[in-house]
């Protein structure tokens, strides 16, 4: 079960450039827990931003806040991460809802960019009649994966999941919002997952996934197919884009680069 | 081909009440064509209303506008229709863009209900790489009846085919309206058509079908597989529903009555 | 400050009928806190219905989830509690974003029923040229009592503050999510509470209002004006109605009373 | 009534690239009425397309219908339009719905990219209480000046109304689109109205303006106020942008060029 770690070395730069002063909420760093592993890790803002680091009490999530002057702001995460997350197991149930640890509960529920409420219909049409557990959210990726075409700029930062049902094109967030809306629509609690991930091509780009509670646990998914979930450097999950975004600006900023570069090490 | 026709009698009873004046637009004459012979017909108001009939000159069909004061109105419809038309043409192909009637080009263009620019990606995987021509057509309605529940109350008079294809319910005029958005995507000339038709089960009530043009003329489908083609009472073609409400007030009205009556004498 | 306690008896009556087994996740437990102090309570489910409470460890919210074989399902919740709610602060200021606490940010995200992202730039037009503070607020709460007319029916559980803005009618729900909405778009913290609430003219009914964090507290506002947010028996507060639903059922169930009496005794 | 006509010379040309043959309906062609005298006119196609003009008999508007081969396309209309347009009449009143003609009543209802049956109550709050008449029509116009920001990139082909009155941004389309709107939900019968407009700034676009029916006749309106709609050489009127969109293709077509240059020459 346990395999030997991928490790990664994370260089994310972040540019902006800020006529008025404004604040910023990063969700940069990576996550700690026991599928991940933080080796080395430093960041860097532009000297004179007022900033702190809140972790979130439930999730563990990290959130970097920071007030910027009018001018240039730039930020730079740097860490060694080391990934050792188990294999998908085969088997993995769905578990009935009254089983539902009451903590996930919440995770059922439609968000703003997955309306499970809207979709439940068509979802049961789609997969109502499969077996239930890990092989049925599977076949939601396959669903996706020939339904839905990716294109870039295909799809904005308000696009949702019955958006990108009706528009059948869209980029890795579009294809998890989907997914997480099926799979909320089944019943089975679902959230976004980002974080750093390599790309058979470039350029480095943060990257969704998506994670569902089967078999009494988090398991990760791609949708997109374009990336190994066992190499997802995990950043944050959460109900759904909003929530995980890498970076929250209030106050208007130009960027001028968003370039977060992962490099398998080991 | 020219079978021998259906003969029906239409007994349309509509009753408002009004607190203070309105006026009406109705449809509710049977129309007059190469497929529809009127034997006779009679329209009856309450006495004091204002109101004349209005023949389109493009479609021949008719209005019937009315300035009714406060108080309560009633309309009767009564006619007695012949329908002959020929059964559908097995081969019928579609055309091509370039070889579409200029009058008939409108006909491919989204409108309210039938948002064809929003779903014709949909369209394409789903119906693309059917073999062109009635039987394309005749698939969209078969996956219409298997994925759309005919359900009473699912829908509203605002609902959409973008709203139909998300919600996978609706009622005969939300499953034409999908069927013409499909159709409309893959270029093919669509409208809806409204009349009189029998049911299998009472009670009354106005039906929406829908036409496509393929084999270079307009061909009659009914989405829900409640009514035969043959046997309706054809009132009015249009766009979508707007264009062919059997009644759209400008005022406040009550209704009491919505009996449109159809019985096969022939 | 502290004005006299308003003390309220609380009677709440669910009643279900049940095809097949369904879980449910009910929230009716009068919210414990600095402004509301139980002074009884019990909860009675059918017998044979399996059921625990889980409070939330943040909120403090209970949630009743309830596993119920086919057959009837009644709740009955009664409680006597005290509220004593400060009055609303006259001159309390709106928080920098800079200044909110960090467990506070996640409620200026647009969340399903509080599209704020899709608002920003008519939010903007109609309130920000208004002074920050409680008064903008209460400006928020008044445009909607003149622009949107309370009525009965003219929204569903799947209506959305965008909707309501369309429209121009809601019920509490809806009101409530514009109001949050607004406050969001402008960088207020703010979530919907619902709870029990005296009414002018029955029938009872769950109430929705909503609390801005405004002078470094969270202040309730009802944006209906049908009750006093002094008197709300709250339950719970959330991102918005679904967070917050007084019961999400899992399974089909035919609803056959719903009646949360509560009256005021002293 | 009758003031010197102003001449213009259009010299607009397109160019597009196809990767395989392609079906174009092209609205360019200046319209000829009472307050537009062609002096001149031609139309000069990539030789080998084939083309033909086809006049709508209602509208008398022309649409251009061409099939061109894989390869490069390029369209040139010139002409030279005298345009002699009445002043607007200050004191034009709106007709009753009663004494609408016939063949207006159809531009009373909404259309695709003008949802009046959904922004009715909002229209209504906004200008129900306003005297019905040309002044009403010009405080729509005012209402969306201030109220929505001209904005190159804020909407797409597929805006609406309604995205326009929620987003509070969009280009002349949209403009003209949300002023139908209005008018229809107080039933004044309006249409969109394109053609070349002299601007104060480059780059030449085509223009959408609006008309609504008002003195027994139709008034021209710029929402934008960015052109004199006595200045407009219209090619078209319809329900909405889709109705006379300067180019409609079937197939894959890359555009390469619009330039739709107008001169006023006298």
């Amino acid at each position: 079960m346990a395999a030997r770690p991928r490790v990664f070395d994370i260089d994310c730069r972040l540019a902006y450039t800020l006529d008025t002063p404004a604040d910023f909420v990063f969700q940069l760093h990576a996550h700690e827990g026991p599928d991940q592993a933080l080796e080395s890790e430093s960041v860097r803002l532009t000297p004179g931003v007022r900033s702190h680091v809140y972790t979130d009490p439930y999730t563990g999530q990290r959130f970097l806040r920071a007030q910027a002057p009018a001018g240039p702001l730039s930020v730079r995460y740097r860490a060694r991460v080391a990934v050792r997350r188990p294999a998908r197991e085969r088997n993995a149930a769905e578990a009935r809802v009254s089983e539902l640890p009451d903590d996930l509960l919440h995770l059922l529920l439609p968000t703003r960019y997955c309306e499970s409420d809207l979709l439940g219909s068509a979802t049961t049409k789609l997969f109502g009649d499969l077996p239930p557990g890990v092989e049925r959210v599977e076949a939601i990726c396959d669903w996706i994966h020939r339904n839905v075409d990716y294109r870039l700029g295909s799809s904005t930062p308000t696009t949702t999941a019955c958006d990108t049902f009706l528009n059948r094109a869209g980029v890795c967030r579009d294809f998890a919002h989907l997914a997480v809306t099926f799979c909320r629509a089944l019943c089975i609690p679902a959230r976004l997952a980002v974080g750093y991930a390599v790309f058979d091509k470039p350029p480095p780009d943060f990257h969704a996934m998506f994670e569902a509670w089967v078999g009494g646990r988090w398991e990760l998914f791609d949708a997109t197919r374009m990336s190994d979930p066992r190499g997802l450097v995990r950043i944050a999950v959460g109900r759904d884009a909003k929530d995980v975004a890498f970076a929250t600006i209030y106050g208007a900023a130009r960027s001028r680069a968003v370039v977060p570069e992962i490099t398998r090490v080991a």
